[in-house]
């Protein structure tokens, strides 16, 4: 997950969530931001736009897949289906979307089968070991307080940051940790990455933005 | 639901699950069968497959929507979002899929919201009634012991769908009935028009025929 | 559910929730209170402590049954273990426990098995049909809005009462119609009798109150 | 858990399930058993019957508790009720009863709040790390397919066992390592003990046996 180059290299995901944003504003953004500055940057559309946020060009990340291998399963995500549509990766697991223990094994092993990227969301340090022993790509510590307010979690509580890193590495030295609430500027981009991790999920920062490039180009400048 | 015109007229909706089928060949012979012969024929494919499949033409639907309204949920379907992809229409409480009541009332909100048409799954009779009171435009009843069997709901269990219209109709006159499980020849659809159905879900009888443009050919003929 | 004596006959439940509370001085204050006043007065503990409550004398409900028959259900709450251990009645789809559709189906036939008189709780008169249909002996309207605000629902939103006593009689005569929701004194369970309920859910009102009995003694007041 | 004393030291955790047994013969005949013979045994009833089961003498666990604190939560199996009840250990996240992560998580710190032992089950050595790293006292693993089938998993698979306890070894050193699924005998004990299992689950070899205290007997003998 993390580029070769020096400096701070930073993976910045931006979780669409259910938002009433437009997914190809942000996603154009996106793409044009990433190339313009070689920061890693994607979109994390809802599933019906997988399909044209995809062609904008972004990196696509599905929010969820399901737990299933093709067959009856009526309302599920399927991994594959999200390949289709052009996701690359997805995130499992977030606070809004909590899955059973088994069911996130499940899912990695569906993603895995369809060659998509994953980062496992978990609350605090404990469950982020429990989740980098499930073999994800990354795991993200989200603490669910702080969620959406405009505090980042490397500022409100850095040692949780550390602590999953530690976690994380314990269990697993490969996994990356991302860290996730509260991010909003390229300052809290910076801190999370003094802090040991390899990369942020955002969401309402840049999805409720009035100018999500502006946002963007704020997030990523200090990692040029 | 029920055309205007004279005989029996049956709304036939496909239901293509997770399954390994090749959704846009599906939904090209869905459309092309419908304008052939005037049936009401619609696909309810994965979510991230509504944009690709509602460009057929063909009449599309989604498999299922969330509870919710635009905000924090990732990993939801939102209503919104499957309609920006194409869909006029969603299957809720799937057998697969089941919701609790408050979630199947949340969803029947978010697609009469949307503006998208209802199905609400239910297993029985009694079932069936505390769907139709949730105010859907249509109820179907599927008992889960017959799923793609093959043997059609309306051949090994006729009065649970004459029960399920009449369960129905005491609760609300305007609710619709389909019938599924099963359903795999025309003459099952005729059988489960005679018995009072509007319309019939089917799934794997279409999407695993090695010809499903000749599968739907046959479903429909006598209801030319 | 209605004794058959003159005057408002209002059944009174007292869910203990998983509070903090003495379930065994609840439980006395709550038989003492029933056999001095005549009102049916019933409680709801924890299932771990269903044995010890109903070893008081007093009518004892479990908080919830599982959706299924004797086998293998790890961590279940079987109807005929909490018929074992004194129950006579259960709560179903309390809003903090709401349940799938076809398991309150199911729970409700696990009730009827056991001979567990039955209560399905709902937010809203669409619910409260819904819930209906599926034959419970009682439904209970609780706005999840009010529940623990101490503003009884009979008098923050009468309608809601109202109707949700004209959608379970449209749908079956024969089903009761309890209020819960911010109940806390004898006038607010006057108010319910007289909107059309046949009795009141209530729980910190009693289960937090300093005096528990003479909490109970004033909610029934008005029914002696 | 593992006995101070020499030879082979083994918990024996018998779950009653929802079985339609009678939880007081086989609470009393595992008692005796554990008295005579000086074995661990406990027992795992409904938690409507933990009173009656923990009255016997028995050593007495729950089949689940909840990831809640004193509080709003109707129908939860409250920590602190299953052990004003007589329970000394809790099982949690069978694979009847699968548990989100963060719900692991959270009915493992109100065991810990409670003063309750636990065993979190999972299906294979990923999930048995993960459940690990959240810091229970013991791991169980359960493959799925084996359970009730009388094929012990210390036959059909003795390196799913073997995989496991490195799994967890890897993870928390401390943390003990259980095996379930098909154990019916004796000898199937053994054989677990031999793959460095410190205990075994069981549960229709014994709640479902003709006679519970023979089976009981013919388990322990090994071991004494």
């Amino acid at each position: 997950m993390i580029p070769a180059s020096g400096g701070l290299c930073m993976f910045v995901l931006v979780n669409l969530k259910a938002y009433p944003c437009d997914p190809i504003e942000v996603a154009t953004a996106a793409a044009d931001v990433s190339d313009e500055t070689g920061v890693r940057v994607a979109v994390a559309p809802q599933a019906a736009h997988l399909d044209a946020v995809a062609e904008t060009g972004v990196e696509t990340w599905a929010q969820h897949v399901s737990p299933v291998e093709h067959g009856s399963h009526t309302g599920s995500t399927l991994a594959e289906a999200a390949v289709d549509a052009g996701a690359t990766g997805t995130l499992l697991n977030h606070s809004e979307n909590r899955l059973k223990l088994a069911d996130i094994d499940g899912s990695l092993d569906a993603a895995d089968r369809a060659d998509l990227e994953t980062i496992v969301c978990a609350n605090n340090p404990e469950q982020i070991a429990a989740a980098a022993a499930l073999g994800p790509d990354a795991v993200a510590v989200e603490p669910p307080a702080l969620i959406g307010t405009g505090t980042p979690v490397s500022k409100a509580d850095p040692e949780i940051v550390t602590d999953a890193v530690s976690a994380a590495a314990s269990v697993d030295e490969s996994v990356d940790v991302l860290c996730g609430a509260g991010i909003s500027t390229g300052e809290d981009v910076v801190s999370a990455g003094e802090l040991g991790a390899s990369g942020v999920l955002l969401a309402s920062g840049v999805a409720k933005a009035d100018d999500p490039r502006a946002a963007l180009e704020d997030l990523v400048a200090p990692l040029e």
